[in-house]
């Protein structure tokens, strides 16, 4: 295990109703105006954004509305974030919805006191000072971003989606009701789900060993396995929902990474096909996942697949690369059974971007760490997504 | 599930050599003077008393020292470590030790503040309202302490032992150096161990059953049962050693009771044990828990105990009762195989109090939520255990 420092300041409410401590946790904290930063109308419709604004009224708390982020967001709504915060002398931001929505709002928080491109911060040209705390009220079990500093955005005009990240960017306060996910679509499920998987695998799949660590990957992987059929059966089943949303936290706040290096080679293979083709992020990692696990496995790391079989899929074999095998094909089993799309030509990608997309993967980092690709490899890895 | 809130702002610092971070963090926090709380010397023969004391005054940090803390710490030790705070205008606790000494120094935390008895806290006659911040230096895996706010000390006059928590009580910042505990003996290698054992159970075997903080115990637990044998065999193998002191710290800091109501029976009746006889925690959990086990068995829990077996144990029975059976089975098999005493006869202890400590147990609190249990039944269990 490596040396590590953990820091979780991020203090979580979690369950039924608990959207009814807002005011009074901003009032503790001496907020007096806020950015309130949704998407596309959801929350409306749910009833939620009645509760955040009476909550907010009843505390004489001023609110600035920033709606219509995108699912994958903009640095552009980034900009214009930035400048509703300055013109209305904004000391708090509310971020009502899914990992969009709150990832759009930290790069706003950010972006408030840095004068200059927002997208300074994507391509290290800066990096975060100082920032506007943040609440993340979740709508969505995927992403993590309720309990994490990272954050993914989208440059439209250089078809790029890259990620950053600062502690001064961890939520002061989330609010995880499992109430607001049970209008969420089958679709949308099943993408949160496989993203949060991807996450787990991220982390999982990296060196060096960490005994409790993995294994608290294997049990948030039980638990999404678990838990999969019933919410997509139930979408309305508290238990099942609460279970996810609550691994899709646990999946990306820190604990599975400490003392590892984290690979993340899929989510940045991933991160080209949205950026260039707009598509659901959790769709994209369901179809890359498997193709990557069978593109990257060799004799020195089938230990690892085959421990994951063992202690996840209870595999059986004895024999380290069948149970690495039969795991493999487990994993693209259980997307499958999500109803996710399994091939990148059903979502209609093409393979004319593939050498493209595999060198803006590789400009200005490496990618990969349990098992570095090259240009070659991440070629590869499209191709067999075909 | 229940509802949760979380809230962890203990800053953990894991790994070799992190003590070389102490004076700056302290410096960070604008310490002026610091109360160094610790045991009987263990700290002076590692060398690790001399690297804070140079740590300190390489930051121009007053130091005051109140050493010979014991196993079991008591009431006396706490009014002792506020009046030193108070004369001292010491503005930070540093805890380098196991348990016992983040335990006594978090109680001197909220004395320092209390005008009256700081046994008051214990018997609820007072809570915390301000408490000076701490930093716990751990040299012993076992209570948890490190990452949590609750603490447990003992009255001699009284004969009592027990609990009190606050938010205010979780350390600042926590130093974990694995090769700190190298020098750890076999016998309170095991019986932390066990003392970490026991912590998991008392949240896992708890309703309502939470899926995610469910499996994540069995992932403390398999971390244990892998590395227990190593770090006995192999006292200074840090990889082993870092497992079991990270398993420490996240059996008991919140994360594996969320959404649950913790049982803590088998601690109430091993606190009566430590309060009356003096011995070591861990070893009164290793005797107690199988026992605990074999009694509170029953056709509707069953299958909680079954769940354990086959996802700690890999037990393949298929009725519950045999594989919660077969569980509690290997759960004794585990501490006896860690050299700890399996019977209170074996540890000087005979039945003459058991119905003394049962009375005591129940005074002021119910024993248990898992399976309440009456005086008789907390009799049964400690004869059991003769």
């Amino acid at each position: 295990m490596n040396n590590f420092r953990l820091n979780m300041p991020t203090e979580i409410f979690f369950g039924k109703d608990q959207i009814e401590i807002l005011g009074k946790r901003l009032v503790k904290d001496n907020v007096k105006s806020v950015l309130l930063v949704y998407g596309k109308g959801s929350i409306k419709r749910s009833g939620l954004y009645d509760r955040i604004i009476s909550q907010l009224a009843e505390n004489s708390i001023k609110v600035t509305e920033l709606p219509g982020i995108d699912p994958n967001p903009r640095i552009t709504s980034v900009a214009k974030g930035a400048e509703l915060c300055r013109e209305n002398d904004v000391d708090f931001i509310v971020a009502a919805g899914a990992g969009s929505v709150i990832d759009c709002s930290k790069a706003i928080a950010a972006a408030r006191y840095h004068n200059g491109d927002p997208w300074d911060f994507f391509i290290r040209k800066a990096s975060v000072k100082k920032a506007l705390p943040i609440c993340a009220i979740l709508t969505l079990a995927a992403t993590g971003s309720e309990m994490n500093g990272g954050c993914v955005l989208t440059n439209e005009k250089t078809q790029e989606k890259l990620p950053m990240g600062s502690i001064r960017l961890k939520p002061r306060f989330s609010i995880l009701d499992p109430a607001y996910t049970f209008s969420v679509p089958k679709e949308q499920t099943a993408a949160g789900i496989a993203d949060i998987a991807s996450h787990v695998f991220e982390q999982y799949f990296s060196y060096p060993d960490a005994a409790l660590q993995d294994h608290m990957s294997e049990a948030v992987l039980k638990t999404l396995i678990e838990n999969a059929p019933i919410v997509l059966k139930e979408p309305e089943n508290y238990e099942a929902r609460a279970n996810i949303m609550w691994a899709g936290t646990v999946a990306l706040n820190d604990l599975l990474e400490l003392g590892k290096e984290g690979d993340w080679a899929t989510h940045m293979i991933e991160h080209e096909l949205s950026a260039k083709y707009d598509i659901t992020h959790g769709v994209g990692l369901a179809i890359l996942t498997p193709n990557w696990m069978r593109h990257v496995l060799d004799a020195d790391n089938c230990y690892k697949f085959a421990a994951y079989g063992r202690n996840v899929w209870n595999t059986t074999e004895t024999d380290d690369m069948s149970a690495a095998l039969q795991a493999i094909e487990k994993t693209a089993d259980f997307l499958k059974s999500l109803g996710l799309p399994q091939k990148l030509s059903e979502i209609g990608i093409d393979d004319s971007k593939f050498e493209e997309m595999a060198e803006s993967a590789l400009k200005n980092t490496r990618v990969g760490t349990f098992k570095p690709l090259s240009k070659e490899d991440i070629v590869k890895i499209y191709r067999k997504s075909l």
